[in-house]
């Protein structure tokens, strides 16, 4: 795996501004941003279980399949990945496990979070939960003692201040960020002023996800707080999934394949882009 | 695995139409054309290499990344999917491993095919070849004698109507569908004259592949001289790949996600196909 | 994937003796123990962790894993395989992939446990903990509905025998099996009495593990009682490192290999065993 | 991966020793022969294919199989790695993905051989035959252009000795070096006199694998002679099946476990071996 990967990672979280990153899900996906110029892509829960399961995001895809798809991407491009490890799949052993494995895998960054996962059994009424602070710490521990390189960054993320409210969120941020991760990641960001008081607790760079509903959140402003990297959903898989009903429902209609040139790629595209030059210069030197 | 994805394939083998498949390539687009009202689809060779390793169609997708592709797409649909296995991975022995993954996997249908693959020492410059009509003939047996399902359809694949011209593909075969091989899929087909030729040698089900430039095939002709697949090329992963570089473009140069509503699935879309509600029935049932 | 495992797993369930399963991690194991007679087999979490990821039996092999394995397992022999799947790596939802991956995989049965896995967070120093008889009859409920196949085997394993007592026990002896489940399955077994009171609760055929310090239970007794499996620990893998650490130890202290043909397999055999003869057959038929 | 695994290897290869690695097929196995000393390991194709698949050495692995065994055995030991990647699982482009994925898997060196593989239809009769000098020159110059690190090594490995005879094999051996390779690997040595017209040709360590009839060769001699690496064949496969055999067919005829206790490892040593103190400390660390 090129090690282009953690510089481009790194070098946004060192930097002064603040970057969105790709949402990518599967190696031309991510060939394809890496192509438009992003060097730092995520790979969301949510995606990953779309993607290679075509299931929602309810925690059944395993860690194998997960790390799966990281290789398979970080094999594809040296876009520095941003895995959303869930709950780190289990306790803090697995929390371990989840490190090696996508470590291995290739990703540049991953976010561990404080939500209790999956969902517990006779809540499916009762909203989302948090897990103790002391249980997430041991887990922000166990991931740092479990990476092979400092290089490979570990963003401690918190849903707290959607659960408990931006005291907790900041008391846990402050406590997180005491471990030594690289990042501190907030999810369900409502209003510049939690960024502040969050960024000041966290004194290392921030990774945020605003809320649906909230303030509009300048990008210069997110930066001067020391917000490096701003989520912004995930609209490239449904951007996917949509064209492909179109040429589908074309399709299975009996539109023949010529009329609908236009919504594909130009001739030579798809070449270009899994890199056919390339092999076919490795041919000519060695085969 | 659904048994109707045995039924789905056979159905059209033993019906007296000319379909064509959905050329597919994860379990979302799987599911995509499924929900538009396909029951076959294809996993081409070079489609598989592009999804998976994002390179290009020369054969460096191993046996088990094209299997663990298969599985995927399985998992999360029942369409009778006809998996491209290139020559079956080397000799005779790797195509009966390669029946043995693939049918595990879950696929409706295989084709095995006589081209000389990978690409030889020293002949970059040289054309495609087939091996011989008596190597293939070893190779179709050996697929049948693997499987464990008679449900599993092999189907035998020729180039050499591209390679050797009409005569000795007409040859082959008959040859090939001796071997009791539940279909003959040729490729590179110019003329209606050799649609004709090719089929009363088969006495069998005819998968085919048109050449870019040759006569225009009417599907209902077709269907008269025994074709029961019609491919149309692979449209569909370059219609996701257009997409997915419209919509990055847009993100990188700083476009609001609120504004590339248009061009993503309609809300609740995705949802509906990863079918949430299913997983929200069975957490009010067990959890 | 022959369907001899599930005859012959089947049939020792609706038998009238208690068998032992072979303890079995690989694919050799699995063979050495079909050609010695045995036609069911147990892949134990212990072992499997063991085998795969040579760490302790702490949950920290992914769903995946240990698919995997059993997909090794299954290519080569038809035992009948009891895989103990912990308690389902999660909730019911993933008791529900649990059996999706292992039935595909090649199971012929699977438990699953009411122990409180993983480990929780805060109670090193406390001991084993079982989850609430609700829950587990959810997740039991879960697994009958996930499977494809009705032959396929769905046994509750519960631990609460050694955590809560034995009337606790019958209590959710009869609970779990009033879902229907082929199986109960319990550990910790110290008496006599306590095989006839869990039986009589659990009207269907039992499988059980005793405790290490218990009285001496008669194969025939336990037989009558319906007990139609009985673990005996898991010596082969055990043995089979011992044998490792013997022939490394020689090899690393400079005896020559000519010296220790008294401790391998007699010449052939190892041919014999990877069905070298089946292969050449093959090659001869098709090659 | 611990990059001790290449300090280990390349350690080997620049002194002045000629040593025998261990014999290796899993992780338990590897954790073994590390334990007793071990600091290099082979994993050899046709030991590979027993362990994986239960199969013979008739190359019907796939390279994702092999790279996942590799894999396992990598995550588990430090041990620096021999794999033995036949042909290279095709041609020259095959050869860069087996780097590319063995390398990945944490293997510290892989060698790449001239063998024709795997078989050819129509010669089951003929005897074993080598690819042409070139094309083995263009696989070796693909092999070492595909490598991410230069600690990696590549050993070009000739069966040419055999085929052709020792005027043959000292030309190739010269032209396989000049390509860069790390070391030259030479099956079927039967004399001291090949080892050192061998030896004088390549100029760079040396690794052979003696035929079964031949001179005896001292280790010490072979030393001088530039031999790094001698092969001894793979005894603890075949002496851990032995110890299977012995114990399934024990307690198949119903021997009590408590009698077989002198067959298998002493009291805590399978806990040793899969480092159970080790977790135990991070539970107490972090849960």
């Amino acid at each position: 795996m090129s090690e282009l990967q953690y510089q481009h990672f790194r070098s946004v979280l060192s930097g002064s501004e603040c970057l969105s990153p790709a949402s990518v899900y599967d190696p031309l996906s991510a060939r394809i941003a890496r192509s438009v110029g992003y060097t730092i892509g995520i790979l969301a829960g949510s995606v990953a279980s779309f993607s290679t399961l075509a299931a929602p995001d309810v925690c059944v895809m395993t860690l194998t399949e997960l790390a799966d798809q990281v290789r398979r991407i970080a094999r594809a491009t040296d876009l520095g990945l941003l895995v959303d490890a869930d709950h780190g799949f289990g306790n803090a052993l697995n929390v371990m496990r989840t490190v090696e494995e996508l470590e291995h895998a290739g990703a540049a960054a991953i976010s561990i979070e404080d939500t209790l996962l999956p969902q517990q059994f006779g809540n499916a009424t009762k909203g989302e939960a948090v897990i103790s602070c002391d249980e997430m710490i041991g887990k922000l521990r166990a991931a740092l003692a479990a990476r092979r390189r400092t290089e490979f960054v570990v963003a401690g993320r918190t849903s707290s201040l959607r659960t408990e409210g931006l005291d907790e969120a900041v008391r846990r941020v402050k406590a997180y960020a005491a471990t030594g991760v690289d990042a501190i990641f907030v999810t369900g960001i409502q209003t510049l002023q939690q960024v502040e008081a969050l960024s000041a607790a966290a004194r290392c760079p921030m990774i945020i996800s605003p809320a649906a509903k909230g303030e509009v959140l300048e990008r210069a402003t997110l930066a001067k707080c020391g917000v490096r990297v701003l989520l912004q959903g995930h609209q490239p898989i449904s951007a996917a999934a949509r064209a492909l009903r179109q040429i589908y429902e074309g399709l299975f209609a009996g539109t023949p394949p010529s009329q609908l040139s236009g919504h594909t790629e130009a001739e030579g595209e798809m070449e270009r882009l899994v890199q056919a030059a390339a092999f076919a210069e490795r041919r000519r030197q060695f085969l």
